[in-house]
């Protein structure tokens, strides 16, 4: 598994907003904004978000279970990080993911306007990374 | 052609750098920092960007010819405009699209680090647009 960079991971431990791509129907990428946390032992740490199954997105996963992510530095925005990779979606028993995600961009499930019904924990396994800037 | 919403054509209309996501080998996305423009008549507007024929992108769009680009607002990222659509690769004599795309960001060929031999203009027509906040 590539490891996340030193001089880059800083743009996934902090609560940045981040772009998450997956395939869709005819191979026409989608691109949204997401959170994302960094989780998992040291030099093989995975990237987890949350994601509500009544989205595309899910669709595109269970279809096509691959993703990329693009973290570009608020300060400066040639500063990026690129994250490819190979996607598991498991359940989130108890929302106990869901609630640590929201933990790490400071908010919790009361304060989450988002449906909090049929989520699962989307874990991105990287294939390449790519720091640039 | 789907427009550009008037609520979010900013995210365009100003020098931001965005996403932009091709599908290459296996079907994996890729997602990287880019500069583009709208460019186009009123009602019927494309989103284009300029290339290095020497970038993975390339042979990406070569190979399968559809792109999805995503502006975040950078005072707010929570307010987005993605733009999903098919790309046409085209010359660029004389680097008069670059030197259009150059001086939207406020430079020009002098200024510009990256290579100049080899540039297609990439062309991304509108199939869907989301803007979302």
């Amino acid at each position: 598994v590539p490891t996340i960079p030193d001089t880059h991971r800083d743009l996934l431990d902090n609560p940045n907003v981040v772009s998450f791509a997956t395939v869709g129907a005819g191979g026409q990428p989608q691109v949204t904004a997401i959170w994302a946390v960094l989780e998992g032992p040291a030099g093989s740490e995975v990237v987890r978000t949350s994601l509500f199954t009544g989205r595309q997105k899910y669709r595109n996963l269970l279809a096509h279970p691959r993703a990329t992510l693009l973290a570009i530095d608020p300060k400066n925005p040639y500063r990026t990080l690129e994250v490819r990779g190979t996607v598991e979606l498991t359940d989130d028993p108890d929302l106990a993911f869901l609630q640590r995600l929201l933990g790490h961009y400071g908010t919790d499930l009361d304060h989450f306007k988002a449906p909090t019904d049929g989520r699962v924990v989307v874990t991105l396994t990287p294939t390449r990374v790519v720091g640039n800037g």
